[in-house]
């Protein structure tokens, strides 16, 4: 027995993931591949994640070679590396302590860095300031969030804090919510509108708190995550008056700023709508705007960076975030190079941008290519429908399953979406998300996959998704 | 004003530490440095942090080879790495998703990295088992600690939840504790016996908690920090015995285990000495070892990686244990690689290892010299004392401060060794920590400064540190 009389209730909380099944049964999978056992297919397309490398999309050159010049810096003695790779390694290094990415940094960060990232939001945002001290980079936007929640959210309050927070919303999200102890409020995108939000229904989900929760703020990812949607100024304005009109404190997940492919959309950020707006409004709205080097063109994931930029915090709550953060240790020193280099990348007359440039065209180039044929593909599939997407990674499409399907599952235990993910996975080594993770609408199945993978998984993925779906359909018609 | 009602009270009681003081002021003349401005020294030496490569001392050339051949894997091509290194990167590269160090690996680390952790627990503890399931790797040891202590320590709970903690003890895991909301309960060493760990002391602290607190955990640091001991095997067995008794859980960060020096001492993990007491204890005293990729020779502290080795853990807590590591996102994965090839370094007969063996001895030789001179130095100076140390990368001297200062701190309104850290700073440009951060017992005053430096910077901060010392002694008697 336990010495432990009771576990935290944030940690029990939180649910055993239904992806958790999913990550074993492709784990047991795979070791079955490794091991020779005969399948219909002979590798797992993992396309649960937003993890490009993952599906074969390569890194960026001058991203990876400033990275290997700064761990090694022998490696700029010889002429086999361009002058810009090693010019900005040299400056990299010299805001090292020690010249070494191996010495801790400032806790918020490289300074010299800090004030790169600023400069990009700056210029971004058309000119206006950002602060330096305003914002702090950290092992990956998640850990950013929750920094911004340990100081909004109380957890020994009563009543308890909640977040009102999107539907459908990244599942990893939802857990940094319930972790601190916060109770998540939904508000439901509209998916017959292309997931719009709904000004109404921001309402709806605020007065549902009423009496039973303290909302303290609201949290919005844009480019969105499942859903596609990129909104629009008119849009980001209406949630700036709401959260301004109920005092709450405005989460904006920016992390998919670079990926908006939709028609004549294009990104604006929470931050400069704001400042636009004018007085009261900018000088008031409380905001924190997230960004991560995981989710650029670099997809450097693995190299764990992210930061977050306040804007018009209350100087006492200001002085606590601080505090916190200073007792963390610093980010990932490489994580933080790699931010610097997607902030700054390199500029025609450069000798690494010819490079550099063919290489984040070509994604685009595959970005286009693979949303238009997924789209085409799943919405000419029975039982499958989904919403043109304007931004983010990922397609949310909605599933019509059989009665036979949903019954099953119930017997099995499990979500109905999960049901499907479970067999995709089995019978075709697909491995997607069940939308039941994203807090979608009771009653709707969704499933969510990553469509930044390289064209050619693309094509295997839809041609297996096409095989397996049929089949499934016939299978419980 | 703010839309924030109250800060969490956990963040609210987290002091403003006296270090940020310091460090502010450290900024400040390093700046007025770079500027020209004239003082009786040229750079700052930073010892306030175990942080070796900011204080001069190199990479390891092994480990900075294989990392660089891992970000860009075009190096391999040629023949300027030597072949173990390339074998290496080879079979890290291919255990990552897509073969890249970009891609995120599952959210416990890498599998491959785990066994191999595991084997180096197994090897470190004469064959001992150890299970990769019990192991998570995170960004740095002290994520791990917070991961368990949130699973630990119930916020929301009355009485609060306290965790006995070692006085001294170094400032960020006091912070960690404060910060899930967990209560700090000091249990002093004896300083006078080198920092003996007192088994009566325990009790005493454990006592004070009676009808106020819930006491959950007891956090033992060994070899220590910033108390340079190292427990012997027999200190350790009593303090299993004592956590059995009052079934507390056992969290022993054992990250400076590389760094033994002391005489006929050496390093034994809790979880040696655990097993090898037998059943009952062995099967049931329930423990979280700590080791970190910062802390060992490789001193390569702005990768941020560490691991967590669980022992006995209650299969509930175990599994909230691992619904909390699943939802995060990984350890960077290049700091995972770290903590590979610090358990696995080369070996006699590899083309790395004359290199590696050479320059790992030379870091212990620098070692060795800077502690015998640190000691030798501080204790020739009147008003300071310093106990033998055995481990550890700290000198944690006491300072016998003349009245005169006493009184000239109380009236700035800081703590007496601040002001003396601070006047240490602005005259002789050192930076060392006060023993105010530390939980030093009260009445007591010290400083802390990192002794794995570069052997010249160890001669120039004696020197800086007798010449200041003595003058302080001197206006302030």
């Amino acid at each position: 027995m336990s010495v432990l009389q009771e576990i935290c209730p944030n940690v029990r909380n939180m649910k055993n993931l239904e992806g958790a099944i999913l990550a074993r049964q492709a784990c047991q999978i795979k070791e079955e591949l490794r091991q020779g056992v005969r399948k219909p297919y002979r590798e797992v397309i993992d396309v649960s994640f937003s993890d490009p490398h993952r599906t074969g999309v390569k890194p960026l050159t001058f991203v990876r070679q400033v990275l290997a010049a700064c761990i090694y810096p022998q490696l700029m003695n010889s002429n086999k590396l361009p002058v810009d790779v090693r010019q900005r390694a040299q400056r990299l290094l010299r805001a090292c302590y020690g010249g070494s990415i191996g010495s801790y940094s400032e806790a918020a960060g490289i300074p010299d860095i800090i004030h790169r990232i600023s400069g990009f939001i700056t210029k971004r945002d058309g000119g206006l300031p950002s602060y330096p001290e305003n914002i702090h980079t950290t092992a990956g936007s998640q850990w950013s969030l929750m920094n911004v929640l340990k100081v909004l959210v109380n957890s020994r309050a009563s009543p308890r804090t909640a977040v009102l927070t999107p539907g459908p919303c990244y599942s990893t999200a939802i857990l940094s919510f319930m972790s601190v102890g916060a109770v998540v409020v939904p508000y439901y995108l509209s998916e017959k509108q292309g997931w719009k939000l709904q000004i109404e229904e921001l309402h709806r989900a605020l007065d549902s708190t009423k009496g039973v929760y303290n909302p303290v703020a609201l949290y919005i990812i844009n480019p969105g995550n499942p859903a596609g949607l990129v909104q629009s100024r008119k849009s980001i304005e209406d949630v700036i008056k709401f959260v301004s009109e109920k005092r709450l404190f405005l989460l904006a997940d920016e992390v998919y700023q670079d990926y908006v492919y939709g028609g004549n959309k294009e990104f604006v950020s929470y931050k400069r709508v704001l400042a636009e707006m004018g007085p009261p409004l900018s000088d008031t709205v409380e905001l924190a705007s997230f960004h991560s080097a995981s989710k650029g063109f670099l997809g450097e994931c693995g190299l764990r960076a992210g930061y977050v930029e306040l804007v018009n915090l209350d100087r006492a709550v200001m002085k606590h975030t601080n505090t916190l953060i200073l007792k963390q240790a610093c980010a990932p020193v490489l994580g933080q190079i790699a931010l610097d280099l997607m902030m700054n990348p390199p500029q025609p007359g450069d000798p690494s941008y010819p490079l550099y440039s063919m290489e984040t065209q070509y994604m685009q180039t595959t970005l286009a290519h693979n949303v238009k044929k997924a789209l085409l593909v799943i919405n000419s599939l029975p039982g499958f429908c989904c919403q043109p997407v304007e931004g983010g990674q990922f397609l949310f499409p909605r599933l019509f399953l059989p009665h036979k399907a949903v019954q099953k599952a119930k017997e099995a235990g499990i979500q109905p979406d999960t049901f499907y993910c479970i067999r995709l996975l089995e019978e075709a080594g697909v491995l997607a998300s069940p939308g039941c993770e994203y807090n979608q609408k009771e009653g709707t199945h969704h499933i969510r996959f990553c469509i930044m993978t390289h064209m050619d998984i693309m094509e295997e993925l839809l041609k297996r998704l096409t095989t397996f779906h049929t089949q499934f359909m016939q299978d419980f018609s």
